[in-house]
C-alpha cells in the first residue's frame, strides 16, 4: 500500500510530541510501526466487543516487529472503568514477565484508551503506549490531549494522569462496525469544534453531515483531521488543563449533568454532550454573547447528526436545582462556582459563570420529561 | 524562629524544581510554608503511628494559612501500600468535596510518601504535595527523586509515577521517636552514597557514625544534606532513570532479593540493602574493581550502623540458585540479565552484569542459616 493512503496529523508537545495518523486499512500497514521502540513484548488491551473484530489482524502486524504479542480483552462498557478492570491489565503484564520497555496498544474505543493510558502511565512507573481508537468519539477526541484514567465510585475520571501516547493510529475501517448511536455520539465533539474554533467546518459539516453518518470514507478522513488539528492547536498551548483548553469542554458542563443525573451510561457521552451544547448555546444566547441564528444552526447541525437536542428531566420537582446542583460538583467546578464554556459566534469561546437565574431559565426552556 | 535554624538543598528539575529544608522544630514553623499554593483544603495523610505524635502540630500550622485541614491515618506499615489503602486517600479527597487545588502532605516514612505522591499524581490527574518525611530513610532516600507508587500481589512498587513534590521538609526532631532498628535502616542508605559518589563523606560517617546512633541532631543534620545533596546530583542528571540514577541501586539488587526472599517485612529495607552492599562490594573485589582495604572498611561501617553484614539463606539445596533467580525477576533486570551496581574505590560506580559464577561465590561467602 502506497503513504497516500494516510494523512498525518502532528500533535506538538515539546519531547512527548506525536504523530495521529488517519487513513483506511492501517491495522494492517506494517508502515505505521516504522520508528516504534524495539521490545521483547507487546500487549494488545482492547474489549469483548472490538477484540474479536480487529485484534488478530492487528496482533498480525505487530507480530512481524515483536516476538511476543499478547492481547487481553476486558469486559466492555464505561461501568467497567474502575481498579478492578485496570487491575486486570497489570496482572497480565506482570503473569507475562513484561518490563519497562513492553508497549501498550490500546485497541478500542475511549474506556480502553483511558485504562489502557493510565495502566502505561503506571506500569512501572511508565511504559510506551500507542493508541488505536475505534470509534468516532476516541478518534476526535481522546486521541489528543494525554488524558487517562478510570472512574471512582464518587466521579467520572477521578483517577488518572496526562500522559501521551508514542503514536496514535486512526484506521477509518473500523468505524463501519460502529453501532449508528455510537456514530452520532462521536459526531457530537466533531460538530463541538465548529462554534468554539472554526465556523467554516461547521459549514463544511453542515454541507456533509448525510456523507458522514452513511460513514463515507472520505468526509469522515476529513471530519477526523479537522477535529484532531483543533484539539491539538489548542491542546499544544495548555497540556495541563490550565486555562485555555478548558474551551473543549464546550457542552460538557451541562452534559457531565445529565450523564451524572441519568445514571452514568443510560445517555452516552456524546448524546450528553451534544444535548449539552445546545443548552450552553442558549445560555451564551440570554448572555447576550452570540445571535440566534448561530444558536438555531447548531441545534439542526446536532439534531441532524442524530442526537438529542432536549434535556432530561432529572427531578421532578426541581429539575433545575437539581441539575445546579450536580454542576456544582464538577471537578471544573472551582469552590462551588460552575464554570461554562460560550460562544461568540465568531469562532471564539470563553470560560466563565453565569446568574443560576439564568441557568435555570436556560434548562427550564431546554428540557422535557 | 530564626531561619539559622535550617539548611536548604535545592533540587534542580526545570518547572519541577524544589527545595529540601532541613533542620529542627519545622513542623512549628509557619515560614515553613512561605510561597506554597492557595487552597481551599488540605489532607494531611499520615498512618496509626506517626499521626498521633505529629499531625495535630502540623494541622495548627497548616491551619494558619488554610481553611479546611483533614488528616487521614492510614493503616501502617509495607503490607498495605496497595490499592486498597491508596483508595482511602482517594475516598476521603471525595467525600470531602477537594479539588484539583487541594495540597496533600505526606507526614511519615516511605509508604506513606509514596502513596500520597502517587495519590498526588493521579487524583484528578494531578494535585499539589508536600513531603514532611519522618524517618531518616525518607528523608535521605525519598524525599528526593519523585517516585511514587505502590505494590502489586506480583511485585514491589510496579505501579506507580514519577511526580514531583512542591517541598520536603525533615524535621529532624522526628527522628527521636524512630525505632532503633529503623535509624540503622536508614542510615544503610546514607551509607551507600560515600562508596558511589564521595569517599571523603565516608570518612566522615566514620568519624562520627556514633554522633549518628545517638541521634545527635548536627551530625544528622548534615548526614540528611550530604545525602539529598548527592542524590540531586544524580536524578538531575537523570529524571526518569534511563541511566546515571541507576548508581543509587548500589546494594539493592542483592538487598532485593532478600527481601522478596525472606517475604517483603521480614527484613527492613535499610537492612536488606545494607547487607546487600557488603555482598556488591565482594562482587566488585572479585571483579578486580575494587581493593580489599575499602570492602573491608564499608564491612565495618555497615556492620558500626547497626546492620547486618550476613546475607540470609533463602533456600538450604541451592541458595545462590535461589538469590539468582529472584535477581532476574527484578524489575531492574533487562530480558533476564541481571545488573549489579559495583564500586571502584574512586567515588565511582558502574552497573553491569557478573558471570554468573562469580555471583554463586559471592552469595556462598557472604550467607550463613
Amino acid at each position: 500500500m502506497s503513504k497516500s493512503l494516510f494523512q498525518t496529523v502532528s500533535i506538538d508537545l515539546a519531547e512527548r510530541s506525536y504523530d495521529i495518523h488517519i487513513g483506511s486499512g492501517l491495522l494492517n500497514l506494517e508502515a505505521m510501526l516504522d520508528g516504534l521502540p524495539r521490545a521483547t513484548s507487546v500487549l494488545i488491551v482492547s474489549n469483548e466487543t472490538v477484540a474479536p473484530l480487529y485484534a488478530a489482524r492487528l496482533a498480525e502486524s505487530l507480530g512481524k516487529k515483536y516476538a511476543h504479542v499478547l492481547t487481553l480483552a476486558l469486559p466492555d462498557g464505561e461501568v467497567h472503568k474502575n481498579w478492578q478492570t485496570l487491575n486486570l491489565i497489570f496482572d497480565t503484564l506482570l503473569q507475562n514477565g513484561c518490563d519497562r520497555k513492553t508497549l501498550l496498544v490500546a485497541l478500542g474505543g475511549g474506556v480502553v484508551g483511558d485504562m489502557t493510558g493510565y495502566a502505561a502511565a503506571s506500569f512501572m512507573r511508565g511504559v510506551p503506549f500507542l493508541q488505536i481508537p475505534t470509534t468516532l468519539l476516541s478518534q476526535v477526541d481522546s486521541s489528543v490531549g494525554g488524558k487517562t484514567g478510570i472512574n471512582h465510585p464518587l466521579g467520572k475520571n477521578m483517577i488518572g494522569a496526562f500522559y501521551q501516547p508514542l503514536r496514535v493510529i486512526c484506521d477509518l475501517d473500523t468505524l463501519q462496525t460502529l453501532p449508528d448511536r455510537e456514530l452520532s455520539a462521536g459526531l457530537a465533539e466533531v460538530i463541538k469544534y465548529g462554534p468554539i474554533a472554526d465556523l467554516s467546518f461547521m459549514d463544511w459539516l453542515e454541507h456533509n453531515m448525510d456523507a458522514l453518518r452513511a460513514r463515507d470514507v472520505t468526509a469522515m478522513a476529513h471530519a477526523v483531521q479537522r477535529s484532531c488539528e483543533i484539539k491539538a492547536w489548542v491542546v499544544a498551548q495548555d497540556e495541563r488543563e490550565g486555562g485555555l483548553r478548558a474551551i473543549l469542554n464546550f457542552g460538557h458542563t451541562f452534559g457531565h449533568a445529565i450523564e451524572a443525573g441519568m445514571g452514568y451510561g443510560a445517555w452516552l457521552h456524546g448524546e450528553a454532550v451534544g444535548c449539552g451544547m445546545v443548552m450552553a448555546a442558549q445560555l451564551s444566547l440570554r448572555l447576550g454573547l452570540v445571535d440566534a441564528g448561530l444558536v438555531a444552526r447548531l441545534h439542526a447541525l446536532t439534531l441532524r447528526a442524530g442526537l438529542p437536542v432536549v434535556g432530561p428531566v432529572l427531578d421532578a420537582t426541581d429539575n433545575a436545582g437539581r441539575y445546579l446542583q450536580l454542576m456544582r460538583l464538577d471537578k471544573k467546578a472551582d469552590a462551588g462556582q460552575i464554570k461554562f464554556v460560550l460562544i461568540d459566534g465568531a469562532s471564539k469561546a470563553t470560560v466563565q459563570g453565569a446568574p443560576d437565574a439564568l441557568v435555570r431559565e436556560v434548562i427550564d426552556a431546554c428540557c422535557k420529561a
